[in-house]
């Protein structure tokens, strides 16, 4: 191969995207170099590149499928040609953050995000992938490239929401945001258990989808409060627990209101903006309900499970794909697509 | 009304059933007095009868939607022509036992149990239950009589062997035993997401409702051991965990067998023979396989969550139901349906 | 006995106390009727005398080992004459709220507790307990008054911190607040297992009792900030966990700077004023950092268990003790000098 | 160094030990050379050497503190001359089974013990151990040698047992066994806030030392039936959880038994017997009583948190050591101790 590849990221940050060259990465002993057969772009691609401050000339993207080009001289499972699926969390794990438990994080926080993060991302002609046979796995036969994609990010982070909520058979959960991570939410939340949802968005194709995906009930934020319009659904009766995929910290403070005592509100969006809750609400700290968050997990085992639903025909998130394009090249058309967000959009994805 | 009542159940334990008479029972402040609208017979029905001793003179029966006849001076919650589903725990609450943990058992093992066991059951003219305002639950609009008969038992039971399996999403899990309440392990297991769910029974009637209920495959015990089985299937790997709804004690050496290193046997069947787990399985005491077990959860809020998951279209229980009889006396033809258990029967119900 | 008795309270809401006369109240089929044989004042009967508007002629008081004058005709397992421990949260347990999980909140937040703030407390000549058979203990042989007292808030209370914290051996654990409540805190996460307890006081007292009830630093506020400090004392390595029994607001914003990734923050205390977690340390969120607390667990098993520590030998709870008045009417004496809180005060006890 | 040394160890499988020469290991990347500072035998040396068939050759032992000789090219933490504690378990940490939860088990069942296991042990002049950055700690300032030693194996196994059997402030635990790893069960029951332990023990030496670790009483099992025993304590009152640390499946079949409803039995303990439950104790399936067990956690953070239980006063393990040995050829001697195992023998130690 020659030396250079092109791939799509930064130009000045917070400012310009488009195609830089870089050099094609060398291969340490226990990665892979791998060229994306298909990749997803992701709001928090757009956001790194207009708002997080992500440095000039870093390849973006961290959604994908790939085909292994190269493998390091100590990779044992993995060998050139396969076409395997590529999570966004992709730790070193010989780390000794390991031990005290969740790889996401490692020795610091969000550790364990590689790829357009720690170095370039998935929208390259190459990338390569750390401890390459403890992150990816082999797409199963019969599950789709899209599914392959989007299992590593959307499925992982939306279905971590409702891991996080600790849902019981029966419960009523309400999911804020249901963009594609929060329509995984809902989707996780049905596979939880959780017998009423509501999903709370505004575009009627993300509604159309919660439906499909196990919510019983969507609301919308411009109808008015959101608290209110939950307490209108149950009659008053607080829910079992929060999922928040989107939105700012005011949903934080609406979700301590809206949650039962001893109920639990699980934060999957990041958010920029001060986190207030108010002293009429303190009794929120008195009465058991609990607020936790995190990165999504990632690693080869977290996604081998996660192809499995798609296998084993219990998922299908193939329905999040609204745009599909074809050829590399097309990636600058999807990410724009991502970063305008008209109302149809969903996910947009690119076949090379 | 009359003073007295019939009912079906044992006129010589372990030997005769049939319809004995009884005195209507009075009730006290915190309880209720119903009469049946539909009932089903249960397989622990018919083992009470035959095997485990049931007094004479007990009437038998404990899953049933009930019309409210009667209620003591401190029930709040109810009145009288209420159509509600009973569970089969039933505890009385004001029981220091419930500090511990468990309303299943209170103060002394199994003692939540009410109907058929420490008092008489559902196939009576009338029956009673007790701490009505904590035991049941409206039947919900739009929810059949059948869903309301089977959650309370069936369902419950089942789901609490996926509860008890500690599932994560994308496990592989084992259900041993595909009776009614095995396929609502299966229904619960995929309801907590698991992905691949292998189902082991005979029956085509019931291998088949397995799979509409999420099996991914189902075995049979007559094709070899289930072991050899599963592993074939698995291509050796051990799986996640194993729920054990049927079958008898080497079963749960089996499944110990089966289950990965800190995987989970969950057992929610009652079992009357020996344990033996050879010295040669031992090391499954240092590898953190975990043996755990028990009765349904009953309660009323429990009930109502259960019967959401019916209402909000997560959950078809009817299909459980094979045949249907009507009339009160038909409950003798319903025992001995389920008694007799030929190989097209699930469950049986009987309308009132 | 009279028909009328006094007790201590509050004449003018948020600004006066004093002595009040009110009827003797009336036992109900579940309830007993105590005297106090020893009590003490706590920071929240001064709160809500001073700030909380507890309402004119209501008798204050929630800590006491009482005397059984008159049992209810429901109540089997206590009888006059019985000395018995009465803990701060006295649920009524026949209510469905206890099916979802926690005595202390029921069908409402902190509607477990009675004492005080659903009726007359524990400075009356008499006092009645709801649900008594469930809710108190027999004071054990060879346990001192003193102790008796205590268990049912001070340590149910501290020792809910520690559980909530969920600590696991040889963790690194903060305390900030350190009354008699974050005292039982340190001295709970000293019995959970933790190696390091860094206790965040000022008084020299408190400093003195943290030390021998297990913490392994003390530091005060008065020296700088919190988080600065105990920055120093770890070598920038955040801690496992933070229990925050005392304080403002502000220590749980300052509590989630130096808890690691995927650590606990738990709050026992009561704040009043906005909680503010500026979008600077917003990665709180998405970090697994997980913030809880509540009110303790009350009842009669737990009563049980926190008395059995003391009898045993695992706690020596009173060295708490500060100060000992003898006479019902000093319970005055006891309640202001709670009140102005001098430096030499951790908790008075009358005896009666 | 000379290119090979001598270490204590099998002659003949099951029947001979003694002296070997083998080759001084060569240190791969990962990987560090130390030389032994003070070591234990231990019961597993034995077993190993007598009834569980380690191969000739072998050199045994794997608790040890120890000197840095010689560290591979990616060891970035330690360098030769440091003063390490080393665990019993020391996985390679860059293992897919590491994703599925326990390092003791990684990819197969134990598989995280290396020494005296999968290569040499700890009673050579020189052994080597995988993944030093990940799994030895640096011995702190003021710990012991001895409790060096001890954490990495009696500590972590005994703390186990103790974690295991999820022990709730103010329960009533039982420990059956205790030599020096149920001990430890007794001091880490007592460290998670167990109020009443109850040791099972034979030796007045053990029993002796198991009250200064917090037990509150000692029984032997020569003194008749565990059961009868501990429920004459308790007023047949089930414990809480029972922790077993020695003895046989016997001992699990009556720790069913005396367990409450709900309660935990933990295994720590290594049995080659048949494991039988009569069917009369059947119920025990059915009643939520949990069965777990398994191989201490190993590691370098697990190792620095109990060293900091030490070093912070929390723990004093030097209590253990009955008997101490000058010199690497006491070896010989410290094993055959700890194999005729007198009445007075709790943990021999030798130092070099």
């Amino acid at each position: 191969m020659s030396k250079t590849m092109k791939g799509f990221g930064i130009i000045v940050p917070n400012k310009e995207t488009g195609w830089v060259n870089k050099e094609i990465p060398k291969v340490e002993p226990f990665e892979a170099l791998l060229s994306p057969v298909a990749v997803c772009p992701c709001t928090s691609d757009v956001d790194g590149a207009r708002i997080r401050g992500v440095a000039a000339g870093r390849i973006l993207g961290h959604e994908a499928v790939g085909r292994i080009e190269a493998v390091g001289s100590m990779v044992k499972d993995f060998k050139v040609g396969d076409i395997v699926a590529v999570p966004a969390v992709t730790p070193k794990w010989y780390d000794i953050g390991i031990q005290e438990g969740l790889h996401q994080h490692l020795s610091r926080p969000l550790g364990g995000r590689f790829l357009s993060s720690q170095w370039d991302g998935v929208f390259g002609e190459y990338f390569k992938v750390p401890d390459v046979d403890m992150n990816v796995a082999l797409l199963p036969e019969g599950v789709t490239l899209s599914s392959g994609v989007l299992v590593g990010d959307m499925v992982t982070t939306g279905f971590h929401g409702a891991e996080l909520a600790d849902i019981k058979f029966g419960d009523t959960v309400v999911v804020i945001g249901i963009g594609p991570v929060g329509l995984m939410s809902v989707a996780g939340a049905a596979l939880r258990g959780a017998a009423r949802i509501i999903a709370v968005g505004n575009r009627p194709v993300t509604r159309q989808l919660a439906m499909e995906y196990g919510a019983t009930e969507t609301i919308s934020y411009k109808d008015g409060p959101i608290y209110d319009q939950v307490m209108e659904l149950t009659g008053n009766r607080p829910v079992d627990s929060v999922i928040i995929a989107g939105g700012t910290t005011a949903n934080i403070a609406e979700a301590y209101r809206m949650t039962k005592t001893a109920g639990t509100i699980a934060n999957i969006a990041g958010q920029d903006s001060d986190f207030i809750l108010k002293a009429s609400e303190s009794q929120s700290f008195v009465t058991h309900k609990t607020l936790t968050g995190g990165l999504c997990p990632g690693g080869r085992r977290r996604l081998e499970r996660l192809l499995d639903l798609v296998r084993y025909g219990k998922l299908d998130v193939d329905k999040l794909i609204s745009h599909s394009f074809n050829g590399f090249e097309k990636i600058e058309d999807a990410f724009h697509l991502m970063a305008d967000n008209p109302s149809d959009v969903v996910k947009p994805i690119v076949y090379m």
